[in-house]
């Protein structure tokens, strides 16, 4: 068996990070590893050396590097083989300059997290996705997986849509509102949470339904579900559009009135590498560093008698 | 094997509930069925024919009639044995001018409904329930287990407590908060949502911990947990003192500061009789009922041009 | 002085709304008013009888009739003349089939409330309006008086803005979000509400600025200035546009990064003709009715003890 | 005329805060000022020197000196004279140890900010207050005028309270909900905001009604009123007292059902000595660093590609 590569991703609208991506695969050549950088980044590196990630399975990739914030991870979380016939690589997330929930390092630490990660000490955590459908009849048509959210959305900001929302087959309710978020645990701290849903921690097979702006009285909340739960959410409104957004990177427009969408568990996971053994230390730091903070009042602050 | 009563328990301090009360009683006795009224109500029903709830395990007791509303079903729940030695018996909760949303019946339509029941012609929802304990150095005293919720709150209106959180072990946040609620699935549509927190449908195994009007940066938001986490609040405020009420029903006062709270799921779980065979279609049609509401403009309802 | 007229505005996608503009037209006509239906929906009510909205003044319509639901009384309000040199006329609007907050009648009563209308016997509510400006270098480009709001929103669903907000020339902060909503009091159980901002009573000189989707801790939350106040929204984020949409009609697409919004209030204000004495109750009836709902159980319903 | 002088009043539970008193005392008296501590703390300071809250009006004191947190700073203005027959005198409010929103010191500037406080170089910020009076038949028993807001809240933490809501005499809603909170300006960046209502700048006349925990489809919402409005709650649950909280200082409890509690407008306001020439300067930078925060991501963030 042949010995398995690095690949690197990185974000192409940034100098620094591209800078950072070369600084990384001179380290890593160094340390004897193959590296392959992504096929559009490999002309900033080492011309010809490229890969594309859609042919970057475990089968042959060790890990990913994925160079950026989050939109590089989702990204590249996206381009990579679903399962199909390999698993995806896990990826190991730095971050430069953004807030970078899901990266588990960044610019200041990399080179010495790299260590612990040449050597294999490391832990994975498990993201399950799902899948939106847009429903034709009897047909449906395979959207990408979503590793973060999947966003239905009214396609004018000033019209709100009417959508009705089952699961498994059975009708919850019907509501006026800008759009409705189906979030992954893993997305809920993102879209998901500035919209009003609950943080939902990674080791939980679970879904949420999140209603974006509801008007007044239509009644959505957020609603928590299995991941094995089949929604579905038809567009009711006539003339009135929708598009479909899987982790802000597909955006499907002019999804006509009456279709319906369904979503499922995806059939594939992405792997995140982290480098914390606990992994309830590593995701609560995460949260209270970069979402939900802490009170820094000194701890004897009492009540006023 | 001698034959299985039926239970029945009432409000007190409803002569609708009393009647109500009567009549099932009566109905259930020219059915030939042995029946069994809650000590405190047995005097207006049949006196000396009173057992009490903590007598009514699921040996001698096929299911518990509870007629009132959630805090009935809550005060039934919470008085049953606990799985110990036997489990409790299923309840049927029979609703009366309240919101009753826990309660598969209502006065209207309860004895249509005793038909299928006396039958057998009934589902379970299983509902897991959670446990509080005060941990006192390496003691811990454990309190009622909670079918809906642990709320720990300041015992002042006016003056808020500052609490850590932890979840097996590992530190999530300081904040302060008048209060926190740890919810079950069945709890989440209750006081769990009036705070903020998601709905979570019943099929799932998980907790929530939702901020009670936190102070606005301190950052607790509402997060989804598994049921077998362990949850600690320790709190902090010196001076300040805190309660416990568990499932608004057992309430424990003047909790110290520097008290610990440890919750972890309950060994015991309240089993609710349903009637309709779709578990979903029973549960959404009372969230559309009773809390979430529908809209109702006509379906062609378009937006103007 | 010639004899005041009667206008007539309506949707034209509703076939509903355009056969109550002909009986309206025909009911008028017989009670010997001069009715002026807007130029578009002229050719199916009366040939050649059409006038447009800018030539509508209160110097020679008595009255406006807007015929549809909250959508067409905007853009009737951001059609007539703002102001200069007259007033526009007052607005009466008719709801046909949907929420239709901002109207005062509906097509089942119509009929019935154009009797006091012709009487005169109405009062006004006269609604402070707000108006947009793009800062270019020292120039102001005005955009369209806003009823209702002025929404400046991401041009990426999935990308959130950064802006920064100053009030009257002082720095408020920096918040990553969808959008932000700047409302008027009679806005502010449209968008606003959704968004999560608080309802303004129709009786006060304020303005509201509601963050739409703010990023878990970016802090921006809804306020509440004087109407008077200056507010300024500059875009930071590199590469990302906005649009500007003013009351849900105009839409200004492609506000390249830095640049700066400014709201004032404006000069104009937009007459709503109301039947009831009391502005209050009014005001009340429409938010119960339609936006906040009230409970629907007994007066007795006690806790149970 | 005899010179006016100095008050200080001091939380008494904390040696920070009496210290600080003392070195304040101290200062005050080498600057040739004359020094009233408040009676409660002129012990620790200067036996036999005292005077009670309600003595000193600004007949007699420039300003009053009020260290500890908003919690002091609430008591004092709810203690001094209440305009009868002069107004109270301006606070100066420094902060030891806790958020301190209201105060425009704290212990680390404080002898700094003296000087220019002593030269008279100061702003006063103007605090419109309400007061709650409780209706008894034809009688109102009038409570403490409150800077911050009026609290009426369930006196059970399980049991919410059903409250009608009239503004003017005009009935709002019906609603379910943990109480009910009336804000003023002042207020609304405490518990109004914890409880989801909006902020509202100090130069407004201006209440908000905020619902605590509405129950899920209850309906009352963050309501902005002129502060010239008389708003009534009437309590509705049978056999459910409530208690009524002013400023989080004075606490009436077993308010029975039925009550009606009414509020207007105080006919005192509260005075608040602001050090900067601009009131939104002053008032933006507390928001900002001890409400609302900023984010800290760096100017050039800009969404990826």
């Amino acid at each position: 068996m042949e010995k398995k590569g690095i690949a690197i991703a990185c974000r192409m609208d940034s100098e620094r990070a591209i800078k950072l991506a070369k600084r990384i695969f001179e380290f890593l050549i160094k340390k004897g590893e193959v590296v392959y950088p992504e096929t559009r980044i490999a002309p900033k590196i080492l011309p010809h050396s490229g890969k594309d990630l859609k042919e970057m399975s475990s089968n042959d990739i060790k890990f990913l590097i994925s160079i950026g914030g989050d939109g590089t991870l989702l990204r590249v979380a996206n381009g990579l083989p679903q399962n199909d016939p390999y698993e995806p690589p896990p990826i190991f997330g730095v971050n430069i300059g953004s807030i970078g929930f899901l990266d588990e390092s960044n610019e200041r630490v990399v080179f010495k997290d790299l260590i612990p990660l040449l050597n294999g000490e490391y832990n994975i955590e498990k993201c399950s996705k799902i899948t939106p459908y847009i429903v034709k009849e009897n047909d449906e048509i395979k959207l990408n997986n979503a590793l973060n959210e999947i966003l239905i959305v009214s396609s004018k900001h000033s019209k709100v849509l009417q959508v009705s929302v089952r699961v498994n087959g059975v009708f919850l309710n019907r509501s006026y509102l800008d759009g409705v978020i189906i979030s992954t645990s893993t997305g809920s701290t993102a879209y998901n949470l500035s919209a009003g849903g609950s943080i939902i921690t990674p080791n939980t097979e679970i879904m949420q339904i999140t209603p974006l702006n509801s008007f007044a009285r239509s009644g959505l909340r957020p609603m928590v579900l299995p991941i094995e739960s089949e929604i579905e959410i038809e567009l009711l409104r006539p003339r009135l559009n929708a598009k479909i957004v899987v982790d802000g990177q597909q955006i499907i427009k002019n999804i006509q009135p009456n279709s319906l969408i369904r979503i499922r568990k995806a059939n594939s996971e992405t792997h995140l590498i982290r480098l914390s053994k606990n992994l309830y230390e590593n995701y609560f730091k995460r949260i209270r560093k970069k979402i939900i903070g802490t009170v820094r009042v000194p701890l004897d602050d009492s009540p006023e008698e």
